[in-house]
């Protein structure tokens, strides 16, 4: 999807900062219209990056009038200096846009741990550049060890009048529960308050970048925000402003296809990835003890090393459903990789044969599904296989 | 170490049952005398092998007269049909000792979810071959995945007589905080009563298996057990049987460092390992709040990776405080390799060159030395690295 449609309201430019990359884009710039409100999820790390804090701060207003995302520097665990080069991007993109520092939202990712020259951007950020497409060019100037831009749009319509919601995302690795060094940016026309688009966000975030793991590993610097500038229709549609009404539920449905299509392109380009793996748990004590423990397969070296060996090793599977530490009855659990019965009653399916396992495991896609055999909780998370290309790109990331 | 000392009221023989493997020896049957106490801890696995079932139950009368362990088949998931391949194996292994089944111990270690044929062990179990040395036998015949076989010995000296503990291990994967596929078995002839034996494995675990960590993933299996004959000194020296005796110190403090170097060389034995990895916390809220930091950086992938690429990438040790989910002082946190400090009060530590850190990453044995600026907790862990080594062995570990 390489055209997406404009969003009005939204303009933007990407452009060369020399920050680590050369000879291509490595900043993206946007500019809202008065009156867009905003809404993010961040991180969990404990040692969050400068532009997280700065984000999770201004959130509180609820209004955005711009966004500064800069790759191949995290400006993460850069102590004072991080919060200086923060506050100078903010202070120049405000001055471009003639808004409030309060109303810029900032993301940086790439390696940890070197300060951030945010000089730099005093000559890239300009608000004569804007422009309303190809949001093709903002997916790329975000990517680092990404090998294919992520983006999507969405049209839904509601009243009569076209909602258009498009999103870009970026992350291949250090992909785990809670996010990631994964960036994701969702633009939106529909009207509507900052606290519903919120509530939304939090719902589906769960379902789509909170439900996919590369490696388990979290970054200081995982962000969504959503923007949603509410010129859709020009007033012919009441905004939405309580979460009872109707249209929260068509437009949120919209908004958690764009954020699930995201997050299985992140996982799609896990580092090194050669399969594509859901795994769906059911029977457990709760949807909370579901995904912990499917959390615990996917996040598996063995299982993830068998997957990438196509070894049918259910017995890993097994190991990983009990080291999650959550109930399960070992005699009563079952396995089946896709349509194939692998293990039931805590036991080889009496039907199942090697050959048959082995064979459904050249598939690109995987599907393994367990049920644990305790009650109704269910969940599904997705994955990628670990192999030799995982090694060679983080044995030797920064040389 | 080769030769290790008998030990007073132990006999064993290593014996070919083919199993799995052809060609070398798969059983390990061991016989003590009467009057013999013993202590165990298992594998917290939800999921947890018939024959920790089994032993669970029979530590609770704390005597033992038989051993038996297998290597190639975990009889792990298999049903009515493991429970039933146990019993047989322990009534074999009684018969052979005119012993009760409940003083019988099992271990099973290899492929998960494959029946074992415990018929097998009638031909090979025999009491006429139990011998008291050569100790490397039963360290070879436990083996799976293991490049080399782990078995020390240590004799210390209490009331004038000579007390020895002899310790074998196996494990090199599969490897995770609470333990492993990793079996263990320690043997002394110290008189000590079988309450007091398992106060002092229950407490120096915590220091030794309990803080190793291959690849994060936990067997079902995992079993150390400690056998004490109580001949040492025959009657000379008066039991344990209160844990203040000094005694208990003394033993314990040698129990522990047996411990301890059979888990240090399951960890260098660690599946493709190239590095050996020391990882001490400090500056942490509690013990408990350290270990669970040091294990974040232990088993994540992208530091591991790092390690193998000789890479100073302490920005990916900052992004795995962060996930640990315990409290850390971003700008107070302080990262050294070594004696060299990378990082302090939460940024790139001035006279820090790359170039040192680089030298560095070249040693053999690494040590990240983390304190993360909160309080007085502290732990140390040990782990390796991830190389495309341990890809190849578990790609394709079944075929």
């Amino acid at each position: 999807m390489r055209n997406l449609p404009k969003v009005k309201g939204v303009k933007f430019a990407t452009v060369e900062a020399g920050i680590k990359y050369s000879g291509r884009k490595d900043v993206f710039f946007a500019a809202f219209d008065p009156n867009t409100v905003v809404a993010g999820v961040f991180t969990k790390s404990k040692c969050s990056s400068a532009a997280v804090d700065f984000c999770r701060k201004n959130l509180k207003g609820g209004i955005a009038r711009a966004l500064v995302v800069n790759s191949g520097n995290a400006n993460a665990f850069t102590g004072m200096k991080g919060e200086k080069a923060v506050e100078l991007t903010a202070q120049i993109a405000a001055k471009q846009l003639s808004c409030d520092v309060s109303e810029v939202f900032l993301a940086s990712t790439g390696v940890i741990g070197e300060p951030l020259d945010a000089e730099k951007f005093r000559q890239v950020l300009k608000a004569s550049d804007l422009q309303s497409t190809p949001y093709i060019e903002p997916a790329k100037a975000i990517m680092t060890t990404d090998t294919y831009p992520k983006l999507i749009s969405k049209t839904i319509q509601i009243g009569g009048v076209d909602i258009v919601i498009n999103g870009i995302a970026k992350g291949a690795g250090m992909i785990a529960p809670d996010m990631a060094t994964m960036l994701s940016f969702i633009f939106t026309d529909m009207p509507i308050s900052a606290d519903i688009l919120q509530a939304l966000l939090n719902k589906y975030i769960k379902t789509s970048f909170n439900s996919i793991s590369i490696d388990s590993d979290t970054s200081t610097s995982d962000t969504v925000l959503v923007f949603a500038t509410r010129q859709a229709g020009n007033s012919k549609i009441a905004p939405i402003t309580d979460k009872k009404d109707k249209n929260a539920k068509i437009f949120g449905k919209a908004l958690a296809e764009v954020l699930f299509d995201l997050a299985m392109m992140v996982v799609r380009d896990g580092e090194g990835a050669s399969k594509f793996v859901k795994i769906s748990v059911k029977g457990a004590k709760s949807n909370k003890s579901a995904k912990k423990i499917a959390f615990s397969i996917a996040n598996s070296p063995l299982v993830k090393t068998a997957i990438a060996g196509e070894d049918a090793n259910w017995g890993r599977v097994v190991m990983a459903i009990g080291k999650a530490g959550e109930p399960a009855n070992r005699d009563k659990i079952s396995i089946a990789f896709g349509s194939l019965l692998v293990a039931k009653n805590g036991e080889a399916a009496a039907n199942y044969s090697e050959k048959a396992g082995s064979e459904y495991m050249k598939n690109n896609d995987i599907e393994i599904i367990v049920d644990v055999g305790i009650n109704k909780g269910k969940a599904s998370v997705y994955t990628c296989d670990l192999t030799h290309e995982y090694i060679s790109i983080n044995a030797d990331y920064r040389s």
